[in-house]
């Protein structure tokens, strides 16, 4: 797996232009996060208040506004023989620097986490332009994924399938959540995470909470637990969850638990191209709801995932996109039953030609640990 | 050092909502981030495309919009007793529920990290509010420190103190940068930090980049190494610079040395109430220009820090605004060479009744390191 160079930047920028402009838009504005990362390599060392802006304007070269005393990282960048460099100076108004580069009107794609601070600096400079957030102008822009971002997908999957079986031997109760949760990270990293973004070690009632993190609460015989883990690996992520059982689980846990699975199983057999997304949703949920849980599936069924792991496609009621062969995401559906425990079971999933690919592949079973 | 309370967070919040309508705002908006934290005391596990928002309306009681999901980890903030929640369920529309909180027209602050998604979804559906960035239309907010902030901050700056003293005993040549930062990093955590920001370690020529991070390079006999860090300790920064010698220096080294640390004096001096923030960057920059090093001082000279490391008030030319007691902010210049080395020394100060006082309090001589 070699290193994306700048010819891999530069395709990143020329399909995100095209995109734009047949999209009708002027052209996208990215500020640090995820899709700068996507389109440039570049990452500064902090997200702060001095405006950084990729500016990809229909027609014109990409241009990178950096504040001056960073242009050595900048210029450091894989991505960064691919475009222009400009800087500006503290004391400077940054946002007149970024005006010059767009046009005269038109309206501007603006990656989603671009400080408001700064898309208001534009608007206040140039009222006559339109902007809309990427995600909602361009949404497929990172969707379909190609071979060697699949193949790094499949790679964070495997590691973290691999850091899913060495938990099984660790023991649980008696151990606190978060004694867990560092068990997880150190096998995240162990094998081969850079980044570990969330261990969800959610046990008995904190199992009910979807988000819950991991706590204090020490876990107890016969809790259930879930466990939600991922984060990056050579820049692309991982987000995989299963719920285990600590010692025999009741009648109840074994119920629920079948009925999660069957929905999740249910809604990746109904992956294909063409399919929609809320399609997807529709299939996971309808086996909750008859199974007279409908109510207690409080979420989503899943979410895209690249070098984030929250992005488009989202797999929810009124997301109409239907889904493409290279697409990834995860297929999560749960159970939450307030004040006693909670069921999740989640796999990565690419669409393949003709259906779909699991990205992680360990037992979906209720495992059973000490 | 007892934790913050309900009652804190409600007199913050009642503080936001008065400073507003005395701005002429109908209110605040806040998503996640240093604001939402030091107005709640709520830190959501991941900032992320789901909308979250605290509503500050002029004349209404506090709202904090959550994703369903969310809610549990939302009512358990430490400020959660103090406002009212409203959810959203994945599929409803969250712009729509938190523009119900909003009146039916007036100007609204919005905290500057919220993301242009989100300012973007709420400008869809109330085009007839006004938006402005928070530091722009309310940059004193969180400028003022009370005494609980003072205290937090100053044990900060002295944990940070502590660390440089210890880094001072390491091996400096032939490991490193990046061993050197492991250690300060573990240094600030050992003194108690619960997070690191940054551990600038700028050897020889990288030390004329001010923000380089620390890098593979093997720092050698006779570098100059900037040495810049810190993070927060219960909930407050810590940031500090100073600049070390691995053995004996050359004479332009101890020159440029010398010109930087009369400039920070100076810049230390001017601090009174009253005195703008751009007459200390002034100061600061008349000393080093004097020195005819002028266009080697590439940055302001300092930025506000409290529940961040970087906020207002910014000392830059063009900031009138004049200081008050209370204020906390550092005073840093730097004269950067490039491609040989670079020296900065940076304080944390605060403004007092009749002059400043600083928290970081070792000495700003020329360190030899080993």
């Amino acid at each position: 797996m070699t290193a994306f160079t700048s010819k891999d930047y530069a395709a990143r920028m020329a399909r995100a232009t095209a995109d734009a402009g047949q999209a009708g838009l002027a052209g996208v504005l990215v500020a640090p996060g995820p899709d700068l990362v996507w389109l440039t390599g570049y990452r500064p060392t902090a997200i702060t208040e001095r405006l950084t802006l990729l500016v990809l304007a229909v027609g014109r070269e990409p241009t990178l506004v950096v504040p001056m005393l960073e242009r050595p990282d900048a210029e450091a960048a894989a991505g960064a023989p691919a475009l222009s460099i400009v800087d500006w100076r503290d004391g400077d108004d940054p946002y007149d620097v970024a005006a010059m580069l767009l046009g005269d009107s038109g309206r501007f794609g603006v990656s989603d986490s671009t400080w408001a601070l700064h898309l208001l600096g534009l608007q206040r400079i140039r009222p006559e332009n339109g902007w809309a957030g990427l995600t909602e102008c361009l949404p497929m822009l990172r969707a379909v994924k190609d071979k060697a971002e699949l193949d790094r997908l499949a790679a964070a999957g495997a590691a973290a399938d691999c850091a899913f079986g060495d938990i099984l031997t660790v023991p649980f109760a008696g151990r606190r959540e978060t004694d867990v949760a560092a068990d997880l990270a150190a096998l995240l990293r162990k094998y081969g995470h850079e980044q570990v973004d969330f261990t969800v070690v959610g046990s008995g009632p904190n199992g009910a909470n979807p988000h819950h993190e991991a706590g204090p609460r020490t876990i107890e015989p016969g809790d259930t637990v879930v466990l939600d883990f991922g984060g990056l690996m050579r820049g692309y992520g991982s987000d995989t969850t299963r719920t285990v059982s600590v010692g025999e689980p009741g009648e109840e846990v074994r119920t629920v638990h079948g009925i999660v699975r069957r929905a999740q199983q249910a809604a990746f057999e109904a992956v294909r191209p063409g399919v929609t997304c809320q399609d997807i949703d529709r299939v996971a949920r309808r086996v909750i709801t008859e199974a007279g849980y409908g109510e207690r599936f409080i979420h989503r069924t899943g979410h895209g995932i690249g070098v984030t792991t929250h992005e488009p496609p989202y797999l929810v009621e009124g997301e109409e996109q239907p889904l493409v062969p290279g697409m990834c995401f995860s297929i999560e559906p749960g159970i939450y039953l307030p004040g006693r425990f909670g069921v999740r079971i989640e796999d990565i999933v690419t669409v393949t030609a003709d259906g779909g690919r699991r990205l992680n592949n360990t037992g979906r079973e209720l495992h059973l640990v000490a």
